[in-house]
């Protein structure tokens, strides 16, 4: 089969492959119908972080038909319509019952090069199938790409909003308009923030976040950025910031905007060594808290709002290429030319 | 009048000082009745963090009894016996209302020399006292101590114990066998932890934990230390950690010794720069919070405990010294020979 081989930074292939197949008997096959791709797989690309030695398989986001299961596979049935979240998890561990799959004690993720496979390929060995992928009623063309954002962005997005402690009545503030930063602003309306402001500079995403429910656009960055916030926000900084992005400017423009008492909810992979143990975020009592975001758990409660018409993450595709066109797919999210480029195989 | 100042590290000295005095209409005057030596009074005292540059009135606890109010005071009355909380606050902004005293936009702190005075003192300057001062009926010997614990280490054990989100069931572990330790401690069994590992090496404080409610010790440290908790939890790590020490590898050790999806209070006064970034507390969706805290908000909570005897913080003073003899207390306490110095003007 045709795959996705990452095999130098900047050097993305779509190659041949072994076929999936079923290895484990707790195992799932899963024909992509849709993948994506993802900021984060914008790391190695860029030669950041884990090494593309020996070639990574990529991918972790999709959505598709079950083609096979193992002997041992309960709830999961073939021909099935699933949503696939980027990590693994058997779903019945102690975490999982936590609704903290993305420390299942049996877990894993995809696309990183380890036991699991890419998902930006024609289709995926997905092992633990009864609790990683989540049956949903075989959707119509419009929903894939909706459907698609809860595999991670959407999940991910609103991971940061309750990890920031976004409620009724609350400010809360954005920082990255990627499509986990465009989700993040969906969820913080979800939840009720009378006050989102969104940090970035992108027109077309900008565009996208006031769609989502964002009310004030801060384009400016680092001093600038943050006296914006302060003064958008009465002087005082957000209750709940979103820190969708994992860079050190923006772990510490989002500790230097939250107001004190606030949270700020990161979900960018830390791309940084440390951040500051005193000031702002001891003396201003802030709570920093965020991670993988355990989507798995979420899909539940998110489907719902997508179905009866409440949000429409999906928008934040704006490309979609063939497997074979993958390649241009990193480029142009590398050059920031497309927000989220889907990959329909 | 006789006050505590820190001349130079090491240098701590009794002397004259002009009689505290109602310098503006919202002050009170408290004639001190029990003061006390804190463990963040050490770090001046050893040299480390603010400079005694021009001396430094020293103390930030205290329970006393009001001798003037100014005109515009209208709560707080001439003979009210009051506890005052380590910092001051106006009681009416935004964050008091909220109950995050420590950040009121009028308020301060004592004993770090700045606008207000030292509470190691026969007399000392109450800024705000109308939302500072929290008066109580007068009380019998024995409650002193409890009561002046209010004024800091039980209110910032409290704290640290929310701000790791202790609640019933859970598995807590407390870093740290000073004071602010020993009181997470009963804080921990107050709010219903099922386990209370304390972190901690002398023996007198090691028995007052379990006094207090430790149900496990680790007198280990570093490495060992994080093994030994990992083991009395069952392999996953404690979900709340009570980081009430501020050094390096106390916050170390709090993250490493976390469960996946817990949380970290610290009240420790952070003396080192920056926590990791990344492992574990990014990939273990860790949440690190806490800061000073709003003891003022908690008094009327953790008092009821005290009255009808659930709790007595008060045992955390195993020395008292008159005023004159406050550099003994320092010593021993800097020498650990004793857990919390109690100070009678």
């Amino acid at each position: 089969m045709r795959a996705t081989i990452l095999r130098a930074p900047g050097d993305v292939r779509i190659e041949n492959v072994p076929d999936a197949t079923i290895a484990k008997p707790t195992d799932a096959l899963v024909r992509i119908t849709r993948a994506c791709i993802c900021g984060s797989d914008l790391w190695p690309y860029r030669g950041e972080g884990r090494s593309a030695d020996g070639g990574i398989p990529m991918g972790h986001e999709a959505i598709g038909v079950v083609e096979a299961v193992g002997r041992d596979v309960r709830r999961i049935k073939k021909g099935d319509f699933v949503i696939m979240p980027f990590a693994y998890s058997d779903g019945t561990c102690a975490f999982c019952h936590e609704r903290l799959n993305t420390s299942c004690v049996h877990g894993g993720f995809f696309g990183i090069g380890a036991d699991a496979g890419g998902a930006q390929a024609e289709a995926l060995r997905v092992p633990l199938a009864d609790g990683t992928l989540f049956p949903v009623p075989s959707p119509g063309e419009r929903a894939l790409a909706s459907l698609l954002t809860l595999s991670d962005v959407m999940g991910t997005g609103h991971h940061a909003a309750l990890a920031a402690r976004v409620g009724r009545g609350k400010k809360a503030a954005v920082i990255g308009d990627g499509a986990v930063g465009l989700c993040g602003v969906i969820a913080a309306k979800r939840l009720g923030a009378e006050q989102i402001i969104i940090l970035g500079r992108h027109p077309d995403r900008i565009a996208l976040a006031k769609k989502f429910g964002a009310t004030d656009v801060v384009s400016e960055r680092g001093e600038q950025g943050i006296a914006r916030v302060r003064s958008l926000t009465g002087g005082d900084g957000a209750h709940s910031v979103l820190e969708c992005v994992g860079t050190e400017q923006a772990m510490l423009t989002a500790i230097s905007i939250a107001r004190p008492g606030g949270a700020v909810g990161r979900v960018g992979v830390p791309h940084y060594e440390a951040t500051p143990a005193s000031q702002p975020a001891f003396y201003s009592n802030l709570s920093v808290g965020g991670g993988p975001a355990p989507v798995r758990a979420y899909m539940q409660e998110l489907l719902p709002d997508f179905l009866e018409g409440r949000i429409e993450p999906g928008l934040v595709f704006d490309s979609v290429v063939g497997l074979e066109q993958v390649p241009d797919g990193y480029r142009a999210m590398d050059k920031r030319e497309a927000i989220k480029v889907m990959v329909k195989p």
